[in-house]
């Protein structure tokens, strides 16, 4: 195992009908809140009066933002961040999935300073401060309610960059499995394929030099759970164990959990996937079912015990050689993924094989943000081959 | 799954050579620093001196507290308390486990009342306050490193009683695996028995009624990877790798991550153990070890699926019946714990039959203490006697 600082500090209420407690936590940093949210399905879901009338009862300002979208744009966030500092809002409430935690992050972190908020995502700048964050969770899959990372689009060069700082992390979140019942079959599918993808790339950064059974085991639990909670929810959306199985296992796959004692975890899967949703605005969920198949296929060879104790110990795969199991292993996460209806190829989401140098080119720009030097633009090329 | 409240402030620094950094982290809370550790078995460690000269690098002023025991004394932390208050210390530094660690806590917790701090234990009084808490563990087995409370007895009647708050929780927490090459046999044992209880009492509270497969998943796979590494830190006590496995298996074990969502958890295996160590001075693993099998026989009827459950899958016993690989699981438990080495039988640790009915009146007291209405003397009786 290898030396890690593990720091967490996000309070979590989970359970049905704890929404109506988001007025007293939000209260306790400060009075004037900007409410951050998407595209209105809050308010159809009825969450959006559940907060408002929690947030009235302890009487604090509101001031709205809605508009947010799924991969969130920078233009947007900055409007946040105008708003935020011509109103003088004290605290940032995200009602949303991880689009509109993000943004709020964002805009948390963009109130407190007079440059441009990009620099924070490309290295210029550190963040130092920020508003306080606190979320009422509506999607599962990013776990961005219990993490210090956000990740925003900037239209200009279609970059889909990332910041991460325990300044932005949200001090409470709020999970309400039930407000999942009326999550889609694609974004139920979606979510399932996020949270698996943030495990894995942890999971098999691990290795037998510097073997870690105590994460293995943790991954290798939630991702059973995961897939169990998921087969169940596209059968019956609203079942509430199943909802709140894959709520809680989403924010415990990318909330530090499993990556402490693993090293540094490289996240070559979301990096390549970013570049997809940056130029063709697709799921995200969508576009990480496409790349992680490719990606494991490219590296076969280099990381074969750990794709081949993944087949074993979560897909029950018999074969006896290392490389034998690790196919199919590969094989059956692919399956897996179509099974529960996400694409799985590029073709799929009608991106042609001649755009590949295109999103190449994308990709290695942020590898070079990230210092993922292994990813050269070759290199991703016959990724996204083996993805097309 | 049920509603829950999942908060764990506490930053932890893991790994080998990781202590030097006590000293900054220290300073964030104040200036003058109680030193609460034991018997001086830091000293021959070489820990001692890495905390002082890290402190004093520090501009620190340290006062120190030491002489904790194993199973450690009010009249002690009294002492502490009064000497915490004369000197203002600003931040009580615990070196040392779980005992030293439930000390450090109850300190801080009394230095910031002027009534009796046994009021906190009675739940006569609530901690509304305490002084900064930082530890360097010496010793991985009650988790006390990331969680709420503290146990301590009170001699005068043998009450071994405990406290839960966020306010006595440790801000930071140090933990160098390296520490526990010296580590004896007998108390690397017991440290699995004690990680290993607390997750199951939380376990066993689950049910066929209230499934958590998510929860189960990950005490499964906690308490095979702490089995795994104390198998090879008995024949090698200086494999950091293991001992890193079942440091922070340890702590996770009873950080509150195993429990979310289990509903409230009765502790009664920990509730019996309590008389055993305050009326005979005994190791509370030890004791552990002897209370958990005949717990578990008495609840068999009750609970034969979740014993069989964790029988087959972590004892990988094949019995189709339930309740016959309920009673083999039962029995690779206590064999398990014979295997490493720990008491299983009252009568090893030369505690009498004709002593039960003391125990059970020392045990009862503490069941009304914290409301667990089950545990009539009588009950209690009955397991101790499946103990004999």
């Amino acid at each position: 195992m290898q030396s890690f600082i593990f720091e967490n500090p996000t309070k979590i209420i989970f359970g049905q009908g704890q929404i109506k407690r988001i007025g007293q936590e939000t209260a306790r940093f400060g009075k004037k809140v900007l409410l951050v949210y998407g595209q209105g399905s809050i308010k159809n879901s009825g969450v959006y009066d559940q907060v408002i009338s929690s947030l009235l009862e302890h009487e604090l300002l509101v001031v709205e933002f809605p508009g947010v979208r799924s991969n969130p744009v920078l233009s947007h966030a900055m409007q946040g961040i105008e708003i935020a500092k011509r109103e003088g809002v004290e605290v940032v409430l995200a009602v949303g999935g991880g689009s509109v935690i993000d943004t709020a992050k964002t805009i948390a972190a963009g109130v407190r300073v007079d440059h441009d908020v990009w620099d924070f995502f490309i290295f210029k700048k550190n963040i130092q401060a920020a508003l306080p964050v606190v979320t009422v969770l509506t999607i599962s899959a990013s776990a961005s309610e219990m993490n210090a990372a956000a990740v925003v689009t900037r239209e200009e060069g279609h970059q889909k960059y990332s910041i991460r700082s325990l300044h932005i992390q949200p001090k409470v979140s709020i999970l309400d499995p039930s407000v999942l019942f009326t999550l889609d079959r694609a974004y139920s599918a979606y979510s399932a394929v996020d949270a698996i993808t943030h495990m894995l790339e942890g999971y098999f950064n691990n290795s037998e030099m510097n073997p870690s059974p105590l994460q293995d085991g943790i991954v290798e639990g939630l991702m059973k759970t995961i897939m169990g909670a998921t087969e169940t929810i596209l059968q019956h959306p609203d079942d509430y164990d199943a909802r709140a199985n894959m709520m809680w296992a989403a924010t415990l796959a990318f909330n530090g959990l499993t990556t402490a004692g693993m090293g540094q975890v490289a996240l070559p899967v979301h990096m390549i996937e970013h570049s997809l949703s940056a130029l063709y605005d697709i799921a995200h969920g969508a576009g990480l079912a496409i790349i992680l198949p490719g990606w494991m296929k490219s590296q076969l060879h280099c990381k074969t015990g750990r794709f081949a104790r993944l087949a074993r110990e979560v897909f029950g795969i018999k074969a006896e050689k290392d490389e034998e199991a690790a196919l199919a292993g590969i094989e059956r996460i692919k399956e897996w993924f179509s099974l529960i209806g996400s694409p799985v190829l590029l073709k799929e989401v009608q991106i042609p094989g001649q755009d590949i140098e295109k999103i190449a080119d994308n990709a290695f720009a942020l590898a070079q943000v990230w210092g993922l030097r292994a990813y050269s633009k070759e290199a991703i090329t016959e990724i996204l081959e083996l993805c097309a």
